[in-house]
């Protein structure tokens, strides 16, 4: 099998040349101006492991051979002789990979060829300059050996102010005894040698440490291999015609269709990185050389319709002719991504389906989330840095405690750890800091879910309750202090900083409505309030997949209530609790229909251990037993039996229903009154009630038939009917493995993979924090398994509870309310089990959505075929 | 398909017949003196209820044209005339079922029959008496009239003291006419109504709450049905010839070869049962009716060769002649149980495998565990009463601390709940009451490893801890006061109660060593200490299934080594604490490797969350702010800071050995130079080493490479190797579910099924006081997890992980080190995973040997199969 090709000889196939490879061999069957060179496929590279590190005689005598040609070709050759060939070497795998060997250029120069040059060009400082920097890359990059010992070198020389061909031949000389001192050999004069060296340690990058972590964490395999690309140099500081330089087809900040970009002339590639010489904006060169200006937009057409995409190019003009050296698809903000898919496929380069498939779900959330203006945000120096727990950021008043929170003003705040009595601060403030907790902490999870900027685990901030301040690292930061913070790193600052603000602009309602042709998933929100559902529905939800009647109850009025229900002692003083609350929660529920509208509404039935609910404060409790004319010493013991060890795992749930069936009766005649209503006044309601926490069959049977009992009697007293689903949400492994003596009884199963992946791992989610970052620091967790789902733990019990739910009950409805819901790599994974929907918090249902169409598009084929797979391989345990 | 038959022309099918009808047929084809009868299938019973509850007229004449074959063979009639034909009539399902209806007699008698019999027998009284009788369980036993109204009617005409017929006649009017009442029917003339009658109402007996409930709690289906046995009546009050008796082949108690039981002279059956009369030793038989006693003699033999089994009988002797009515295996005590299966077995009776299936493993720990002298026990009232802990009785006096207990007397520890600071208390005490915690709880747990007495939950016990007492329903009881406790039935009583002495005698040991050549599973031990595994291996454990390294760790000198080490906040401090508790481990696995001289020894590395070790009292943290010269405060603090929210979930197991290698590095050491000193000695080690609390591969090879890093510098120290496994416990969902990708990593599995339970079911063990009762009550949940392994979820995953493990790594061992290792129904489930083996306490150790070899003789056949099975149901998700 050939190892080695020119590019003229060559096809396309992005696995066997890499992608710089591949995309300069179709460059070049295009016609386009790209100098000539060799490619050493990613085969040769994988062979070279394989045998032991080591170029073997085929592959050498391969690549001199293609060599050969390039020789005859470009008219030059590597004998030092009339026209000596120089090129480049350059690594190049199939996945763009950082960590990997870069560019080595001037590749052929020894003393002879500079010679030769120098009798062709005239030009001492020209050649000396592209032969001392060969010496210095080939030296650094082949051979490591560090950039300052050849500096020191340039210093002692006083290497910018040399004339004469004698004192550049000085420096070359030292150059090369350094390259001996450090590497024991003499400096490699054959260019064909040179070559090999390059070759050798372009193949040995693929194994180094960071190359290989890098793969680890974007699941590449080891065993790809990467291709080496041996291009003809082209020099851009020949002369004043020539010059170097990097575009992109389009703005990468705004999207707009404009050639963005900037050259030096007289420069080689690196110069414009080194940064010693400013840039000229492209927009010059118009005026300078405007035939090549000309045709590079041309090119830059050429290239997009190519590529389909927008693309960052790297270019060299050599004595007025332009040369192209690489294409790739340019990184961009998020916005002008949006942009640039939908003028694509405005323009006709792209299909929809191309362009949702080139946009990345997650960036959704930046711009949603909003972000400092970059300008005023680059010269500070953030204070302290914690967890980032939720994108976005945020500028405000310091407050320590909800109470803090006043007036129209924006407020950041600033809490040990947040509890669900936070929730109305959290509520009001623009962001949340807190000192304790990790990326799936309370505060993280609900800031994420009310689209608010949050940091988490910033443990240097010490709190000065009395003192109402806190310090950071030094800084002393009183209750009303402004501060800036910022979601995506973590970073605190001082003061004000600029927002960008965001928006939700015409692109991407566009393209939101292409996703939604695509999508198979239906998108639904986690949605407690009237107001959470508003802002779902204008994001796209259709419909509510949980709605947690718990957080209804953390509002003032309604959180005294629910304690008086807990801290009873007996059934007579519990229904009273009951039957004030029964009223306000026909109120929520009815408001939330009503916004809704007819759209699906899942209700979940009370979830949390009730100890959530109960004050902490002396002040409350005495409040609490004023209220039930009880001795404040009796509502503490109460409260402090209601404590657990662990309660994440004790009495919640269903469990409480078990216990105390009177709860779910108050919530499912509250419920159903509500849905009542809304028939009468012509409202449409598509109703799910929800029991949570199942891990029986016993257990769901008994709460269904209390849960009808009481919806037969609102029935029977309302002389009215309305149809419901009554399903479970599957949060426990047990669940999961019994899901078909489940689907027995149930009419459609939610998965709480938040619950599902705490306890499948046996992972507290409150405590992981004393843990996790030990467990990714040593590369043990990849990815947090409560942010994207795990496919091989967790993700095996959905695969199962979904087959066996199917098995027994075909159709059931089956969906996703947990925070994964809202993941892109998660939906991707829900995608292919083919469930009904997915639900998360209405701030990313846009990232939902494209990620369903994605997923949609982009699996399109193997979605089939395993459908007509998983059909065979019913499972049988 | 024919459903009714009379006995000559049946055969024995307990299926069909019901147990007692399979039986009575039996003995009759062996010519045994019975009665003749016909006996209704259970099939008929099924279709009754198929059919709407309906006899219908195929089976009516079914059972008439039987009925005639049976006047016909006895020579009598129903139809009044000279010689009346009277039967009993019984229900009779294929397995015995308290709570179905039981056996009515004598029907047949109308006020015609009746003067046909006086005619006949010239006895009055006779006649009237069973006249009267079945009127009165006919109308109590088939149409549920109360019997006191009966008893009325009696006491109002002075049954006892009438005389003459008129007076008995009147009787039956007044009875009629209670029935009338009741009933709004006359009561039946009709022999054959009668019977019809009755057939009905046991058929309907199958289906009440009670019988169903009884079927749910026991996993009886409720399609089997029961049978109905029609049998010709024999008179035991017919004369002073005449009586009625049951007998034992065996004594129940004691289980010596001797005929056991009672008779009366001119009495029915159900005068022995009234208890109005006094009934007398059956020895007494032989002088009065030698002949009869001779050839009941010979029929006991005869059954018990027949049943294989020591038998129950019930019999009745009509003028010198004997009639068996019914036989069955008798119950029995623990103690009897074991002496019978050996004495059948020398007898030649039945053999080995028969002997090893006859017992019912969770006798054993009734055996091993004592019990209370009953005859002591019985005038005695309970004080109160918690849930049954552990199993056995005891007796001492009251510790409120371990501090309280000295000197050589008995004591029993009264906590609120006990932790593992009260190990040593536990230890020294007799027995243990706690306030908190079910029958799963730490306390429970622990005694059971102990295998001694506890109660827990016993709610209603205050403790003064000041005043040195605690008060229970009204008794104050004092520090050092005497009472029993009953672990058996969680009764606590004031003062001593006798006790009666555990024997692990001959006849156990006989059965222990048969079952040792039944059983493929292994059988080890659960046990921390030298003294444990010595208890272990006497009671026949082969080997140390699991050795919890951190009970090592709460005898006083070493819990402050510990305790430093957990509070050190930096590697020096850390490690200094470590090599302090490594030369103390080293002893530890030494002497514990010295006694199992060769056994298997699987040591577990350190599991439970550090703030168990905690010290809680001031004086203690006072302590160890000395040892570690830090200042008490700091010392809370880091105590505080190790506080979490669900520890159970939280940092514990392998967990601490990602944030701190160190601890294990200095386990596996300690392990390892323990081993290699015992091979310098020449004792054999056969080592297992088990890293617990695995949920990820990563996880487990980061700890593997370090533990094999420290294990082979221990080598290269000390010049010697030593072979050794390295393993994980499977005790999360998410191991079992990535369970293939463990086996190629892990020498071992074993199961921890406890923790594997609570995080399968989200159920805390510590919470789930709170709620499990509730579950019990309401029926949902039938046998407590934590006792028995839950096949239907729990038993999925060790399925699961089995498949999976053994696909990559074919014979890996497989062990359970739960708690339900030692549990004979969880036993059975996993010896038809044909996992390798099982360990738990070292009391329970008989019981799994046993319960391992009845499972392997029961199952052998369904085994063979379902390997076969197992092998094409390759699991695929």
């Amino acid at each position: 099998m050939k190892k080695v090709f020119i590019f003229d000889e060559s096809e396309f196939n992005k696995d066997l040349l890499g992608s710089k490879g591949a995309n300069l061999v179709s460059m070049k069957k295009k016609g386009l101006p790209i100098p000539n060179g060799v490619v050493i496929s990613t085969e040769a590279c994988r062979e070279y492991f394989s045998t032991g590190k080591f170029i073997g005689q085929n592959l050498r005598q391969e690549i001199f051979g293609e060599l050969k040609k390039l020789e005859i070709e470009t008219g030059k050759n590597f004998s030092g002789e009339e026209t000596p060939l120089l090129v480049s070497v350059r690594s190049g795998a199939p996945i763009s990979m950082p960590g990997m060997m870069d560019t080595i250029l001037n590749l052929g120069l020894n003393d002879e060829v500079v010679e030769t040059l120098i009798r062709k060009t005239k030009k001492n400082r020209f050649v000396y300059n592209i032969y001392i920097r060969f010496i210095e890359m080939f030296g650094e990059i082949v051979k490591n050996i560090e950039k300052k010992k050849f500096n020191d070198i340039k210093i002692l020389k006083n290497y910018n102010n040399l004339k004469t061909k004698e004192e550049y031949k000085e420096i070359v000389k030292l150059y090369k005894e350094l390259y001996k001192k450090e590497t024991k050999n003499d400096f490699p004069e054959d260019p064909l040698e040179q070559i090999l060296l390059a070759v050798d340690a372009i193949f040995n990058s693929w194994n180094t440490d960071r190359a290989r972590y890098y793969r680890k964490l974007n699941d590449i395999s080891d065993k790809i291999g990467t291709g080496v690309v041996i291009q003809e140099m082209v020099f851009g500081n020949y002369n004043e015609f020539s010059g170097t330089g990097v575009a992109f087809t389009r703005n990468p900040s705004t999207g707009e269709k404009e050639i963005f970009g900037e050259y030096l002339l007289e420069a080689q590639g690196e110069d414009i990185v080194a940064g010693i010489r400013t840039p000229l904006p492209l927009s010059t060169l118009e005026k300078k050389l405007p035939e090549v200006y000309k045709e590079f937009l041309n090119i830059c057409n050429e290239l997009e319709k190519t590529y389909k995409n927008m693309q960052d190019i790297e270019f060299t003009i050599e004595n007025k002719k332009l040369f192209i050296l690489q294409t790739r698809n340019g990184k961009r903000s998020p916005e002008a991504s949006i942009k640039i898919a939908v003028d694509l496929v405005e323009e006709g380069i792209i299909t929809k389906e191309e362009a949702i498939v080139m946009i990345e779900p997650n960036m959704i959330s930046k711009i949603l989330n909003g972000n400092f203006d970059e300008k005023d945000k680059i010269d500070r120096t953030a204070i302290g840095k914690g967890i980032p727990g939720s994108a976005g950021v945020a500028v405000g008043k310091v407050a320590l405690c909800t109470g803090d929170i006043k007036g129209q003003e924006d407020w950041i705040l600033v809490r040990m750890e947040t509890s669900p009595e936070d929730i109305k601060g959290m509520n009001l403030a623009k962001g949340i800091v807190t000192i304790k907790g990790g990326a799936t902490s309370h505060g993280a999870v609900v800031a994420r879910g009310m689209g608010k900027c949050c940091i988490t685990g910033c443990e240097d901030i010490k709190i000065n309750e009395k003192g109402k301040y806190f310090t950071l690292n030094g800084a002393k930061i009183k209750t009303g202090d402004i501060i800036s913070i910022d979601g995506y790193t973590g970073d605190i600052y001082l003061g004000s900083i600029k927002l960008k603000r965001p928006q939700l602009g015409d692109n991407l309602k566009k393209i939101m409505q292409w996703c939604n042709n695509y999508k198979t998933l239906e998108v639904r929100m986690n949605a407690d309030t009237p107001k959470d559902v508003k802002v779902g529905k204008s994001l796209g939800a259709k419909g509510v997949g949980l709605c947690r009647t718990e957080h209804m109850f953390f509002e003032e009025e309604k959180i005294w209530n629910i304690r008086e229900m807990i801290i009873s002692s007996n059934l007579e003083e519990r229904n009273r609790a009951l039957s004030k609350l029964l009223i306000l929660q026909k109120k929520d529920f009815y408001d939330i229909m009503k916004v809704l509208d007819g759209d699906a509404l899942n209700i979940r039935l009370l979830d949390p251990p009730f100890h959530e609910f109960l004050p902490k404060t002396v002040k409350d409790i005495e409040k609490l037993a004023n209220n039930m004319g009880l001795l404040k010493e009796e509502v503490q013991v109460r409260i402090n039996n209601l404590k657990e060890e662990n309660p994440m795992i004790g009495h919640r749930g269903c469990r409480l229903a078990i216990t105390f069936p009177e709860i779910y009766d108050m919530q499912s005649r509250a419920i159903i009154e509500s849905a009542i209503r809304c028939k009468e006044e012509g409202i449409a309601v598509d109703l799910e009630i929800m029991v949570p926490f199942i891990g029986g069959i016993s257990e769901f049977k008994y709460i269904k038939k209390n849960i009808l009992q009481e919806i037969e009697k609102v029935f029977k007293e309302k002389n009215e009917r309305i149809n419901y689903k009554l399903g479970t949400m599957m949060e426990l492994p047990r669940a999961c493995l019994i899901a078909n003596e489940i689907a027995e009884e149930s009419d459609f199963f939610s998965f709480g993979t938040n619950d599902l992946t705490q306890t499948t791992y046996g992972i507290s989610r409150d405590d992981s924090i004393n843990f996790i970052e030990h467990y990714k620091e040593k590369d043990i967790i990849k990815r947090d398994p409560f942010q994207s789902i795990d496919t091989r733990g967790v993700g095996k019990l959905l695969i199962l509870a979904t087959q066996l739910g199917r098995e027994v009950k075909k159709g059931i409805k089956i969906g996703v309310c947990g925070e994964h819901g809202g993941d892109a790599k998660s939906i991707e994974f829900f995608d292919k089990l083919d469930i009904n929907y997915v639900s998360c918090s209405p701030y990313r249902v846009p990232i939902a959505i494209v990620a369903a169409a994605r997923s949609a598009i982009i699996n399109r084929e193997e979605k089939e075929s395993k459908k007509n797979k998983l059909k065979k391989l019913k499972l049988k345990i």
